[in-house]
């Protein structure tokens, strides 16, 4: 088995080598990552530029583009040998709630599975992480899985794992997005030449980390497990959009 | 009323001043939009750089980041007076099928959803549109449903409307999005110092082009609207992902 | 004659206009500036990746690149028929001193230069300026000069104008460049997510403003021409490093 | 002594570590080098954006700006302890003639001269070199005799070492910089979505090569090392100046 191994860190972060070794232990791993951080990239593809790759000393592939630039290159041409998964992190801080929408670890996973492969994205929920280990186990228990059943071709696993031993980890829940309020105000400052600048705050608080969701679950000691679609089309919106429409006329 | 207008094609762009001037007609319109094309740029948002803002000759405003970044900022601080709808466009090409991921323009739409608002997306099925009129038009008729009408607040629109003068347009179709083929291989070339670069390719052709896709709507002579989701989970699966999950021990 | 005028402010800076407007009056111009603000650029070349240009309504050609690309550019391809001179600027602040070689302004110049051409930087000392029009004067006072005598091809003019009225003006000066003390120190900050940032500190105090230098021109009220080498060797020290060398044994 | 290295090949060339490693046999270094390759890069300076540092693994400091950036930062706040002096290289490729304008490693170089120290810069003319070992000896060589004899603090050294085994090397020499004809025409091309680019082209051949230039040492098998002037008026042609702003009229 061949796996395709990406994230948005870049190609020196340690999420990245310790899934990428772990997962050597039972495949053959590949690893096609931006050569710096691009967090928040979602998924930007780069059209109006060509991109560049290196072959690093540790024989990872670095890209000068976006996580998605990445997986695509790799699928559509770059490797000789197709993968069969790709997996995405580990990813420096959680991927959760509506957030994910700007994860650049998500949309690795949603390039993965738009080019036709099973795709998991694997983050762990802290900022300073000790346990990457532990993540790094998980993917391997996911992968395993997913050799032996395969998982709806619509949907790819937004993996959210706790910062804590493996011992630790109560179990895995498959969960839903949780919501959050709406971001905190906008930073505006000066810099040293006196102009205005703005930097986009933070997060909003959770306002919704009900039971079923991913925040609850990794605040108890869970991985959050949630199914993501790759279709946005809101179907159970269509009757109320065509009824909706029926009124207007051109 | 007061309309936030974005695009993705950058605040030059011609579709984005026809899509504002005629709103203008109706409400009070301010115009925050890149500095420069940022198509596909998906829902990228700046963390890690402070954004500059300039107000333009026309009074709009220019920022030096995402179309996301555009529309974040306005809403969490730039503006005095909060908006009530977001409109983004008109986009120089279409936004169907499964690329709706990638784009920009629909990100913006997206970003203001999360913010709060109803928001709505718009572009012309042309690279060389010659009838910004005829989506400028479907604009403000989706405006004022919108006033008479909400939509439910988990959905955006996305609307693409066919090149033709607006008496050809056959009407107004409720859709979900199309699929495409894998795309097309990776361009590799060489610049002209000799050194390796690639291009990401072309799309792929039209898989599902069924009848109550978008592209379907579109190439019948139709306006083509799509509810899509913000939120990503993938509630169908759950259930599958729960029994997939039960049988892992940790 | 054919006048291509270029700057480091972007396409889009009152400065260019205004002396592009002037040079029309005398002469055929072609603008090829830069798509947006790339000051202290200095002679930065993008071999790296491909540059775009755009032709803008008011005729002016915008590249996606630094003021050395767009000089480059427009003489070895971009414009049908080879301009004659080289205009840079307006500058919107000064070009004094030893900061004179981050300058794009000086940089552009510089550029036509190397391509074969005579060439003028032209910048106005003040960040807010009120008088372009008397830098628009000076500039074609030089030319018309220029056009009558020639200025030797190793070398081109650094001109800075006071932001006064033409009639305040006290007279053109031939300078030598004026020293700074050391640059201030950096500046430490943490951004919103409390990362570190540093921003490059304010330049140094005046520390050489002696009677020829460019300072003291414009300080007291002269237009500042100061003629700057193209050829960087410092034959002055080729005997001391002859001796220097002398010495060292393989 | 503390010597500080930077680049503009990057923090990963293979040329800047060969360079630090030798120079560590016989001083305390520090490196601080761009995050990626920033050739062509010149004395630019991030004035507009915050810079940020990061450590890596083997001690050295990459910095996301360009090569006067690293200087600039490092010279100015970074370090606890100010350097003595400034290397910059060793460059992959030569850095001669008129095109040492363009260059990053020259102006990291020129960056340290600015801010009061001795400063080399050093290339090793091939694209891909065999014998770093060479330009790295050569290095050590130059500081044994700084050490001992101070060079004018107008001046900086900008050496290129032909990429030969040490017992090749005939000896070092004084050079000036040679000239090169006017740069090949830009390469139109088109991209795979059919929208016109153009790359700058590549150098023009040689026009001045003469016994005194760089281009003449090395390619007889010398080290060149050519003084740099830092201050770039051109006092040889004030009084030509003078006498052509004498005839000019307000």
């Amino acid at each position: 088995m061949h796996i395709l191994v990406s994230n948005d860190d870049g190609y020196l972060a340690p999420g990245l080598s310790a899934l990428a070794n772990k997962l050597s232990e039972v495949a053959r791993v590949t690893v096609v990552a931006p050569d710096r951080n691009r967090s928040a990239a979602s998924n930007s593809l780069t059209l109006d530029m060509p991109l560049r790759v290196q072959q690093m000393d540790n024989g990872y592939f670095s890209v000068d583009g976006t996580p998605t630039d990445c997986v695509h290159l790799a699928i559509t041409g770059l490797l000789k040998e197709d993968p069969s998964i790709v997996f995405s992190g580990i990813n420096n801080g959680e991927n959760m709630g509506d957030d994910v929408l700007y994860s650049g670890t998500v949309a690795a996973a949603t390039e993965g599975r738009f080019l036709g492969l099973p795709s998991i994205a694997i983050s762990i929920t802290s900022s300073k992480p000790r346990y990457f280990e532990t993540a790094a186990n998980i993917a391997v228990l996911l992968l395993n899985q997913l050799i032996v059943k395969e998982l709806p071709a619509d949907t790819i696993l937004n993996v959210n794992v706790p910062d804590l031993p493996l011992t630790e980890i109560k179990g895995l829940k498959a969960t839903r997005l949780g919501q959050r309020h709406r971001s905190e105000p906008v930073i505006e400052g000066r810099d040293p030449r006196n102009k205005k600048i703005y930097w986009v705050g933070p997060p909003g608080a959770q306002q919704d980390a009900g039971e079923e969701t991913d925040f609850y679950a990794v605040e108890n000691g869970y991985v959050s497990i949630t199914p993501l679609k790759i279709d946005l089309t809101n179907y159970q919106r269509l009757n109320t959009l065509n009824d909706w429409l029926e009124e207007l006329v051109l």
